[in-house]
């Protein structure tokens, strides 16, 4: 009897011993990783960050926020990656505008689809909002959603950028991404808040940002359940669902996530309202706002620009004391290659 | 130096030991633990709901999935819950009515609140798809979010259900809440998708389901932006934007998970589309179906009930072999207390 007593006491002893020996191992393995932020420069907007994740996750801070709170959004153009020289689902659109004249004889006169197959880059620019969305839905609708996601994979892993010549997923901001891997470890869920399609971005987000599909809010067509040959689709019809810009994206946070984020992270006006919105709640709330100024490594644009447009909520950013992120000064990197 | 080294190994051992222990002590406390779906009885439902969760968790296995493919949805009224005399929603509304109506002396005479403030439940029931979206928007339109989400949180907390005198919440099934607890275990990312209004379950399906509003899928009213005093708010007004029934279902997931799920369960008619959509994936899928058998611990109800309907989904899971849960023989336990 007393042996098995000792035993167990030895056993549970052992059994602490091991324990603590494992907490401390993992401890020790976590501080060994590399820096958070490591592109960052050392400057305020990389101190803020880190100074409001450590505010929010520290137990017993009046910051303190619980894991199940701790929601970031992010928009996607501009601010995850590059949108120069347009926006690249409309590259996409183009591409496939090309691909697909073959069996439209009738694009060759039509506008804007003309203007594409003659690779008048400036007049599809110019053609206004309701040319663009002719554009989209004549290379976005009329296909299953499975069809679509297929073309998407393909166009993402095969198509290259006009200016780096390198596949569009190559152009993300890596400070971004180191962003959101420290957001990730201190237990924030990461979402994708964009104006872009969100059947544009999910084939490819996960892979390239580590966000599941399921946190990727856009725009969006309408879709239509169907059986065909005894099998059920999604048919994508070329019908505006949901614009998923400036006072749509809190509309589109609130329906999607029924939350309020603790941080947003935006570009361009298009962000404004987003940034309000997370903001206006009680508590700490971190407002970023990645400015392009950096004409070497990238591109330098903000109010006057026809791509990502940056005036109200610079001024706002001011006013209010937001997080600005000047990319000439506060990056240290910004692609893993050279742009230029 | 020989030293150092002799410490530095028996360092590296106690620390492999250590986390060898700490291994062992953590399966054997996942082993000691309840044992998974306690309140199922030993028939087919329960075996194949268990043999699906481990053939696509058992890595090696050829129907193996990796865990950020593990998608499950529910639906909600009947399901998760029950939905009799009427779905709960619509008593919240009734609830509503009386509530506001000092402040509308109209609604005595006009249909079909004249009804609701007489307490002629037969009449609200008949009054048809029209009166009963008037009764909705009545009460679930015209104010912030932020109001109707407090509305909720104290109707959910306060009102009584009149049957069983008891809180709306305990009218939850336990083997679907220990249904949600195994699959969570298993790394399954669980989704609600109802008819329902999102906006009518995100504030209470965290406390009782363990699932968060992020993941909750559900019909909706359109919302608005709005600046109000210089703070930013969501203004839910008086129309539909999507509603999450039948053919809707397969739609608001992809519109809103993007992925197929691996296992769905409903209960009803207006679940079937979600049923064909998840079982069409390539690969393990489980199709699952509550069916309401049981008079005396909740209620029998199926192919000509007005509240739920089953019939043509109940024959497709007989002709597709799909899961059907017999309440009456297969669940041993249904609430947490004696409905009668």
């Amino acid at each position: 009897m007393m042996n098995t007593r000792a035993s167990t006491h030895t056993g549970l002893a052992l059994m602490r011993a091991g324990l603590m020996i494992c907490l401390l191992w993992l401890s020790n393995a976590t501080a060994q990783a590399t820096e958070p932020l490591g592109s960052w420069a050392q400057h305020a907007a990389k101190a803020r960050v880190l100074a409001f994740v450590k505010a929010v996750t520290t137990e017993g801070s009046p910051e303190f926020v619980s894991p199940s709170e701790r929601i970031a959004v992010f928009d996607n153009d501009g601010t995850l990656w590059a949108e120069q020289p347009a926006y690249f689902q409309l590259l996409f659109a183009m591409d496939r505008v090309r691909e697909l004249s073959a069996k439209h004889p009738e694009w060759k006169t039509l506008e804007p689809f003309a203007s594409v197959l003659r690779g008048d880059f400036k007049s599809v620019a110019r053609s206004g909002e309701k040319a663009l969305l002719q554009l989209v839905m004549a290379t976005h609708a009329g296909m299953t959603t499975e069809t679509f996601e297929r073309t998407v994979q393909h166009w993402i892993t095969t198509a290259r950028h006009p200016t780096s010549g390198r596949p569009y997923t190559d152009m993300v901001y890596q400070p971004m991404l180191e962003l959101i891997a420290h957001l990730k470890s201190n237990g924030f869920k990461v979402f994708i808040v964009s104006g872009g399609g969100v059947e544009f971005m999910r084939p490819w987000v996960e892979r390239v940002y580590g966000i599941p599909p399921e946190q990727v809010i856009g725009s969006s067509i309408r879709t239509k359940f169907e059986m065909r040959d005894g099998k059920p689709v999604l048919v994508r019809l070329p019908e505006v669902a949901f614009i998923d810009d400036k006072a749509g994206k809190p509309v589109g946070i609130h329906q999607h996530i029924g939350r309020r984020p603790l941080l947003a992270g935006g570009n361009s006006d298009g962000d404004l309202q987003m940034l309000q919105w997370t903001v206006a709640g009680p508590g700490p709330r971190l407002a970023l706002l990645v400015h392009h100024t950096d004409s070497e490594r990238e591109w330098a644009y903000d109010r006057r620009s026809a791509v990502g447009k940056l005036d109200q909520a610079l001024d706002e950013a001011g006013t209010r004391g937001w997080t600005v992120v000047n990319m000439k000064r506060d990056w240290n990197r910004v692609f893993d290659f050279n742009l230029r």
